[in-house]
């Protein structure tokens, strides 16, 4: 029970929808076939990247194709997904950037709607501000599983240690985060921030990028990365798609913490963190 | 005023604390001629960082021999001190990890007891318990200076988030961790930390580090670090006795601030990071 095959889908996404679906679909099998019992897409995976695409690309979960198709997926396959992100809309047509999360019967057992969009301007290099077209998530995200808690965020959620930490203070033991860095913010910090959350929370982080298209205007970094509990990187892509399957010793994180008690030592009588 | 030359002094630690108040003083001097500003010093800089000399080592900040030196020698050469760490006794008789910090006049503007003891126990590698001898401080510090808030901290205090978030919010720009990583957690984890605690907290971290003394029971890491707040190493000493002296651009934190708001971006409605 406390081995466990993960596979990341490092997807190439394009501008069709219906592919984009089926590519997923396809990864998900073929990983599952390979044995991975929890299975991950990336960011926006059914939707380029760019603020002009997701209204119309998004779907309400009470009648997805996107959201049905990895329902009846994981069914199937009796696996886990956690279904990246896609462009959800509510019933106000609100449009979030949300992570569905079924469980190993097709039932959704959870949705992120990411909570700290990216607002980004480097001069000459990245502009995007998501809050021109999205709403913003107001909960964190933890689901119960056959192995575990696992924590769920998306992308720019990862800069903020206070989120990771929780997750992990309420048990969250592998966190996963649909994500897709670019050229700037990729080769300075993505490697760094899935490091350094899982060395100071003792738990496995997990980022799933889209490959790099250079056709798209939004150039994603790749590089789908696998953090353990001692803050080493045990396995990380370069930018082409493919799948990134690593068996899991979820055994390792109460090892590190009877030695390095990060979590014990914390000092609870002079700073509180606390949920609102 | 916002350009600043800050040293490290990375001290070759030795048994007899004549010696080592000496050989501070030495560096203090040679980094002063060479234009720096504020100078620091290392964990444990007058004592083997030995649980069975802290207590012989000790002194009272009232008649400590190491104090008045750092006082008198700040005073004559106009410069801040960050007086890395002593073994401190209070009128209790309890040892403390202590970091006297002064400003150009000489006058100890603050003082940072350890507030997280390093306790760790690594079969075969480390074992290390500071809580057998030594007493936790409860205190937080920052302190005011004529380049504005400075937080110190002492060395395991850098695996707490919580910790250094806190600084950054009440205003520090700049973060001193005098520290003694080992040779186990030093390869490991030491430059993690450094980089993503500036990273995140887009602010200037620096690493003081002693030299490593081959003939010490606990031998250092070295690579006293300087992070800037886009979480670059822009320097990193290896294990030998020597000083860092480092220009630092003080106006590059509002620069990133700007660029990439993460302090703005916190979702403060959703969690609170709060000092009890």
């Amino acid at each position: 029970m406390k081995s466990l095959k993960v596979a990341l889908c490092q997807m190439l996404i394009q501008k069709d929808k219906i592919l984009n679906i089926e590519k997923a679909k396809k990864m998900i099998l073929k990983a599952s076939k390979k044995g991975a019992k929890i299975i991950a897409l990336p960011e926006m995976f059914n939707c380029p990247y760019n603020n002009k695409c997701f209204r119309s690309y998004s779907e309400s979960y009470l009648e997805g194709e996107t959201i049905n198709t990895l329902s009846n997926i994981a069914k199937e396959e009796k696996v886990y997904l956690i279904g990246g992100s896609i462009p959800e809309k509510d019933e106000k047509e609100n449009i979030y950037n949300t992570c569905f999360i079924f469980d190993d019967n097709g039932k959704i057992i959870g949705k992120h709607r990411k909570i700290h969009l990216f607002d980004i301007n480097i001069k000459d290099k990245i502009k995007f501000m998501e809050s021109e077209v999205l709403s913003r998530g107001n909960d964190i995200t933890i689901v119960d599983t056959k192995w575990g808690k696992i924590g769920v965020a998306i992308c720019y959620d990862i800069r903020f240690p206070e989120l990771i930490r929780i997750m992990s203070l309420k048990g969250a033991k592998m966190v996963f985060i649909p994500a897709a860095f670019n050229m700037t913010t990729g080769p300075a910090h993505w490697s760094t921030l899935f490091k350094s959350r899982a060395l100071d929370n003792q738990i496995y982080m997990f980022g799933i990028s889209p490959a790099r298209n250079i056709e798209s205007s939004y150039k994603a970094y790749g590089h789908s990365i696998i953090s353990n509990p001692w803050g080493n990187i045990i396995n990380e892509m370069d930018e082409k798609e493919g799948i990134l399957i690593e068996d899991i010793n979820l055994n390792l994180i109460e090892e590190i913490r009877e030695q390095l008690p990060l979590i014990k030592h914390r000092r609870t009588d002079i700073y509180k963190l606390s949920v609102l």
